[in-house]
């Protein structure tokens, strides 16, 4: 396709940033479970990135980002509701540099606490009154610092687009070449850089963006072939309610993904308690709505198996503790 | 020692039940948290066998000992409070067999739906009026199957040795060469496999049992020098509450192990609350006993890097909602 040629991100880039995440990002397990696939009638894989370094695959972007930039970029600044912001500290931190997170006063506390413990500073902003792009813009000027955008940064793209090298190698090692692969879908980093892998290395795979029902604006921009933007707001999936995916993600995932799935808050619990159940994983709603989808959407799948990421696993125990109370209650039953 | 000459189980033994074992059981990842190393003082090294098939390091021996099996066995028995039954029952199917599990009326319900739903055939037991073996040994003889034993088993032992093995590289890979390996231990089956193969590939490094206070009948044997056999009772760390070392394991444990540690309930859960929150681990309570030493008992460690076996994530939702309440509150303030 000869769209490709002109993205802003290209397989070069990608592998370049493998390069710098060998021996630093983990090489994250693809597991599966007898239980799983027989819920989903069909072969699961899960990419578990819960297990990533700061609980989610941001370290990769983030470390890509920060291995990229200048030596003489003395800090760096980032707006996160948490998975960015702690993956942004903890490379900061290991590159020698400081980390200014910009942060919702309503973020999950484990995030706060997390982010604090890798050494951050943290700016607190109000979602409804501050525009907080607005704010680290004038915080990186004032000290001369580099802003590392949660998924709109060819370097971040690149670095979540080792996750695709990684199911490629990992899938086919099982004898698997062709899949739907499912993405748990904020802004897109992770589902464009993973579609960019998955195009060159694995071509019967197909990535399919997952957002929570009410913020799916990926897959309605993707139905209607143009950015289509939703009003802001928070919701359960906090890691991945983004108004609209990104001037840099959207045109790879207009080449690469689609259609995309969405799915109910109850089906998220569900998919938490199935994966404590099964995998022995703790995931995190945003990072849980992929395998909701494999779960609960079987008729949305086409292929004999389904990848899809778990991408993170912070999640406040309170939270936890609802899904396995309220959580596919009848699981544990057997079958 | 010469004493080593005359153990039950050879490296040999150990190598051949890997190679047997290679791409069917998993490379289970070595993890680690920069917040757990903070608890406990010093590097901490988990090696994440919750993630291994059927959610513990039990499918290693269960599978070792059914692929050296004579193929004219059509069936396998085992007792077990649930990892071992769900391991065997696995590797049963696996292998083409039947398998048949003693299993007592009050295991956690997700053992037994995991080992119904593997396909196994359950009787059950009073742990109070029946002698299992007894009863198991009948079946057996009835039936003309294997009894495939939780521990006292030489390919089991290798099989479990596996787990060594890979710390070892895994260990080595990360430049650490000389550790403290706290592993979970019930009849010792795992602690002796896993003292056998770093004895072999890392000799800087020393095997400690970890049990539950009032069920630490191999730290007592281990600092008699003979087997102590403590009351059968039932206790929260279900899955290791064994009276006595093996007579097998035993002195495989007495050359190589020791001395052995103990650890409380509380420290227990606050360990299993810290693997969800800084590894995204589902711990159950016996294998959360060897991190629970790790982190609460440095006085006991003497190596700047302590290896930690996660030995399974088997746990009832209730227990683990448990954990989330009352396990290390304070811990995701920070710090």
């Amino acid at each position: 396709m000869s769209v490709t040629a002109a993205l802003p991100v290209d397989l070069a880039r990608i592998e370049a940033a493998a390069v710098r995440l060998a021996g630093r990002a983990r090489r994250t397990p693809l597991l599966n479970a007898p239980g799983l696939d027989r819920i989903a009638g069909r072969q699961v894989l899960v990419k578990a990135e819960c297990l990533q370094h700061t609980g989610s695959f941001k370290y990769r972007g983030a470390w890509a980002a920060l291995s990229a930039l200048p030596a003489d970029i003395r800090g760096v600044i980032a707006c996160s509701s948490g998975n960015h912001a702690q993956a942004v500290a903890r490379a900061a931190r290991q590159s020698g540099r400081h980390a200014l997170i910009v942060m919702p006063q309503d973020a999950p506390r484990i995030k706060i606490a997390h982010t604090r413990a890798h050494g951050a500073e943290i700016v607190f902003h109000d979602r409804a009154t501050q525009d907080r792009d607005a704010l680290a813009a004038s915080l990186a000027q004032e000290r001369g610092w580099a802003l590392i955008p949660p998924f709109d940064h060819a370097d971040v793209i690149a670095g979540q687009g080792s996750v695709g090298l990684e199911i490629a190698a990992q899938a086919q090692a099982l004898g698997v070449d062709e899949a739907q692969v499912l993405v748990c879908c904020g802004g897109g980093g992770l589902a464009s850089g993973i579609a960019l892998a998955l195009a060159a290395h694995a071509p019967g795979m197909r990535v399919h963006t997952v957002e929570p029902e009410g913020f799916d604006d990926v897959a309605q921009s993707l139905a209607q072939g143009r950015i289509v933007r939703l009003p802001q707001r928070t919701g359960f999936c906090d890691a991945i309610v983004t108004p609209a995916p990104g001037n840099m993600t959207w045109p790879i995932l207009r080449a690469h993904c689609g259609p995309g799935l969405a799915v109910s808050d109850a089906q998220v619990l569900a998919a938490m308690a199935l994966a404590f159940e099964h995998l022995k994983l703790v995931v995190e709603p945003g990072g849980a709505v992929a395998l909701a989808a494999a779960l609960f959407h079987g008729d949305r799948i086409a292929t004999e198996t389904v990848i899809v990421t778990a991408s993170g696993g912070n999640v406040d125990r309170a939270v936890f503790a609802r899904a396995l109370r309220e959580g596919a209650p009848d699981a544990d039953c057997g079958a």
